[in-house]
Formats: structure tokens, sequence, C-alpha cells
């Protein structure tokens, strides 16, 4: 007999509405035999704020937390002030589940065009810690709209949260081509820089066989453009890792290729699992957006369960579809039917 | 009669050394029969550090502050410790001199390969403030190197300092073409975006002409890649300034080609101009940087004395030397020299 395993389903704002049923599909197919799902719907977002005020109100939130995974469409309604559906939806979700490893793999896959010239293989992973840094919310301003304002913002980053995203990085890379490359600002944030490096030294000694070297932020993004194959695994910080991973997706085609996961490697709370991409209002509605990476972020929920064959299923089916179709243009629903036909 | 203008050189450390000359040189020639130049050496940098311990000694920051412009090369050694020499020399000068326009022009220039495929028509200014955010060195750290260390950065802004390079950047947009991008990350750090915003929206009363829109950081990497011609000015914090101006600097062919004025708007103070790379210690001493972004910044030293002519010869100098023989390998003083014999 198969398990069935409880899914939250958080289809969000815009395109995550049209994205994520086609996540689901992907799920059930690749999973078929080996695992059934069940699914709780959770209207939480922009329409459902602006309807009756609430954001993620407790209860709801305590269903979530009793699910085995959560998928997640996007965030995001222009008619909502900046930082209200993010810090109070999106953010909390990742704070509250303690959902400390935020997995984000770029790939460049064959078919995609690139904006570089000369591309290479692009094919890195990264590792952004997701619960402390400056998305805390730690900061506040003083004589508001006065021309004496002082506004603040604090990042909080401590040896418990730092060492044990350092590790993940480092099991990861042992399973991977073993390289481990901390990106930081260690130049100028002295304080959360050197203590980033203290620990990626330390837990480096027990794992003899992971290299590891350091970049500024500042640099990363350079080699981003001019040389991205020289990375394996990325490890780095909330705001740094948010930077980063857009430009990697910029890179590898666009972010419409890009999933992430927001994992809880402990498990005691539900892991998350998303495209990189945002609720994309503008073409919102219009069977226009394209799933893929909705369908990878159900791969990487599948391998967070231990299914990797059924992950696998996923990623050969994706990455043929892109390798053959990739450059036509196509409805949301034909490229996820096309995705699907492949499973 | 030719007024003389006392210049503050600071070579620093590796390539700094070898590229200020050819600055200096340029500055000569451009301004030959307008101004004349007295210079005032400091030997500041990882070598005097190393030799005395003496970072930027009282006195003769003092002397520095009594130039009318400074000419610094680049700091940085990988004997030293991340940090003492940028906190202690390179920013404290920012701070001091209240710098606080930190000005970055970007422009893909005829006769260089950018690492794009379609780079389109790049040519934007990042007006960077340059002192405040989390370059403050506001931050701490407790129980240092125990389990439970904590260590923060605190990210300082105030109406004061944000709305003087708010002023800049539109009065410069009035120059260019009418555009203002603010890049901020306001849906996370919502006091000191917020702050960033509403200013922006009320000094944009006073330019009518100028249209200007909101980037969040992260989706700025993504278009600096897609898309980098739809810039005209950006502005933004310190640290987002950091980073998107070494990702531009990629983007038009390397930050080879990128200047930067530290420029206290003001005139209290003496204004700092330096090529964006760094003191790249791999090839130092080799007469084999390229000392086109230090000849831009005596460029954008004359137009900050107003010598918009002088500063003009050397543009059209640097711009004939690069479409011509831009992609030839030269050593230091073969590119220096060309582009003199231009002049
Ligand atoms: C929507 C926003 C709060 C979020 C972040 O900054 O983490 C997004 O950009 C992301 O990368 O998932
Ligand atoms: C050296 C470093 C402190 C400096 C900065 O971060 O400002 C540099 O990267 C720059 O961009 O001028």
């Amino acid at each position: 007999m198969t398990k069935t395993y409880k899914i939250a389903v958080i289809p969000g704002d815009g395109i995550g509405k049209e994205v994520t049923p086609w996540a689901q599909k992907a799920l059930e197919k690749a999973a078929e035999g080996v695992a059934d799902f069940e699914y709780e719907h959770f209207d939480l977002g922009a329409e459902r704020y602006l309807r009756d005020g609430a954001i993620l109100p407790e209860d709801e939130e305590e269903r979530i937390k009793h699910n085995d995974a959560i998928l997640l469409g996007a965030v995001g309604d222009p008619r909502i002030k900046a930082g209200i559906l993010e810090r109070g939806l999106l953010l909390k979700l990742r704070f509250d589940l303690d959902q400390y490893v935020n997995l984000r793999p770029s790939k460049l896959y064959k078919g995609v065009t690139s904006p570089l010239a000369n591309p290479g293989d692009i094919d890195f992973v990264v590792v952004r810690e997701g619960t402390e840094g400056l998305y805390c919310g730690a900061g506040g301003a003083v004589r508001r709209g006065t021309p004496n304002e002082v506004a603040t913002e604090v990042s909080i980053n401590t040896a418990y949260g730092v060492e044990r995203v350092v590790r993940y990085a480092f099991k990861l890379a042992m399973k991977r081509k073993k390289h481990v490359t901390l990106v930081h600002k260690k130049n100028v944030l002295v304080n959360a820089g050197d203590m980033w490096q203290r620990i990626v030294d330390k837990v480096a000694e027990e794992y003899p066989e992971v290299s590891h070297d350091y970049l500024h932020i500042d640099a990363t993004t350079i080699f981003l453009v001019s040389d991205p194959s020289r990375f394996d695994v990325i490890l780095t910080d909330n705001l740094f890792g948010d930077i980063i991973t857009d430009e990697a997706g910029a890179v590898v085609g666009g972010v419409g290729y890009s999933a992430s996961g927001c994992i809880n490697a402990s498990d005691e709370y539900p892991s998350m699992f998303e495209p990189i991409h945002g609720s994309a209002p503008d073409i919102a509605g219009q069977n226009k957006a394209n799933p893929t990476a909705a369908i990878l972020s159900a791969a990487m929920l599948l391998e967070h369960l231990g299914f990797d064959d059924a992950a696998k299923k996923i990623h050969q089916a994706v990455e043929a579809d892109i390798e053959e179709l990739g450059s036509t243009v196509r409805s949301t629903d034909q490229v996820g039917q096309d995705i699907l036909n492949r499973m």
C-alpha cells in the first residue's frame, strides 16, 4: 500500500494560481504507484486580504503546519503596499516553519537560450539561509515623514542559524562536485562576515574532500555573468541569496525555469516548494505564464519526501520538453500538458 | 594665468600603483593650458600598514582634506584580514569627507565585447549613496567564537542623507535621458525602503520632466543581464549600489573600463576619484593591468572641477583607443601611452 501525504496548497496571487495546478498534476503523475497525495487548499494572498483583511490567520497557519509539505505559487499584488503580503505571509511561513535552507538550483537546460554569449555548462545550487539576516524584520523608524527621520534595518545572524545551513551546504556538496563557495561582504560587514567565515572554516574540517573558497557578493555578480560554470554550491545569507538567485535565473534563460525549496531540514515543520518567479501581474489570467518552474518545484518536493525516482521523471520530462519545444510560444496549459504527456 | 589645483594621490595597493600614474599623466595632458596640478603623494595601503601599522593617521587625513581632489588607485591585500584597510582607509575617507554621492557610469564602448549576446546600447549611471546604510559600521558580536554567538549589522538611513543624494540623481537625470530608477528591497526592508520611496516621490514633484520608477534589487540584477539599455539613472543605497555596479561593470565588458567618483557635492571636503576595480593582487607588478578605468577617473575629476572640455579630451581619446585597439593585448604602459598619444 502506498502512503498518503498531506500537501498544503497555496496558489497565492496572479500567475501563481495558473501554474500551481500544473505542479499538483505533475506531482500526482510522477508519484503514481509510490505515493498518494491529499490536498488542503488555502485561500491566502491578495484577493483574500482585500476581501477580509486576513493575511495568515493563526488557525490556518496551524493547519498548514499539519501537512507534510507545502506547494506555493506566488505572492504579491500591485494594489497592496510592498511588504504586507511578503512579510505577513511568505516570510512569516519561512520563519515560523523554521525553513532555514532556501535551496535554489540553477541549470542551463539544453534548448534554452541564455542571454550570455558564451554561457558554458551552468549547473549550480545556491544554499541561501532562510530565517535570519536582514529578513528578521528587526528595524524601525523615528520621526517618520520629517526631515529628521532615521530608519534602520538590522541583520541578525547567529552561530546556531549559520552553522546548520553551512552543514547542509557541505553535505550537499558531497553529492555534487564537492565545492562550496561562501558569498558575503566580509570586508564591510565585518561582524556577520567574520562569523560566517569562521563557521565555514570549522565545518570544512569535517569534509576534507570538499574544497571551499570565498567571494564578495559584488565579485559574485561579476562571475555569474563572466564565468557562471565555475560554481557548484554557493552558500550565502538571506539577502545575498535573494539577489544572486535572481541574477542566476536570468543567466540560465529566465526565472521561468527556476524552482526553489524552503526547507526545514530538521523536519519539525513542513517544507515549502515554490517557483522563484513572482506573481507577474502583467501577464496574470492570460494563460501565458510558463508553469515549468512550478512543475520543477513539485520535483523538489518529491526529492524532499525521499521519492528520488519520481522526481527524476519530472526532471526528464522537463528537460525533454525544453530541449524540443523550449523556444516555441505556448500557453500555460499547453506547456503543462506537454510535460505531463512525457511522463 | 591658469589656476593650480592641489591633488592628493593615494596609489594604494597592487595594480593601484601601476594605473594611478597614468591617471595623473592624463589629467596633466587634458588640462594643459587651462589648469595646473600640484600633487601630494600619500603612502597609504597594505605596504604601509605592514611596515608601521598605520592605516590613516590623523595628520595625514588632515593634509588630504586640504587638497582640491583625490586620486585613488585601489586598496586591498590578501595578507591583511578583510575589512581592515577597507574600513580603516577607503570607507573612512568616504565617510569622514562626507562623500555622499558615489557616481558610477556604465557604458558599453564600441570595440568592447560584452559577455551578453545582445547587449544593446548600454549607457547609464548609478548614483550610489556613500555615507549611510550598512556601511556605517554599526554592528557587533556577542559570545564571539561560541555556539551562542550573535553578530549584527545595522543599516542606518536618514532623511537628511537620503534626500541629498536623491536630489543629486534627479538633477543629473535632467542632463541625461530624464529617467530615474530607484532600486531597493522595500518589500522586505520596509523601514528604509519606505523612506527612500517617500523621499523620491517628494523630490520627483520638483522635476516634472523626469520620470521615475522602482525596481527591487533582485529584479534589477535580472534586467542588468536581460535588458541593460533600459536604464538611465539608477539611484540606490550603499550596499545595493556596490552590488549592481560590479554586475554592470561585467556587463559592459569588465570593470577595467569603469571609473567612479566619491563626491562631496557640497564641496566642504575634496571628492575622490577611483577606478571601480580592486588591487588585483594576482596580476600586480606585471605591467598587465588596464589603466583605462583610472584614466577615466581622471576625467571624472576634471568634470568635478568644472573642466568639461578637458574631460571630453580624455573621453574621446579613450573611446578612440578602445574602438581601435580594445581587443588587442597590451601592457599597462602601452595602453596608457596609446591613450595619451591621442589626446
Ligand atoms: C517576495 C520576496 C519577499 C522574496 C524574497 O525576498 O525572499 C522573493 O524575492 C524570493 O526570492 O523568494
Ligand atoms: C573595497 C570595498 C569596501 C568597496 C565597497 O564595498 O564600496 C568596493 O567594493 C567598491 O565598490 O568601491
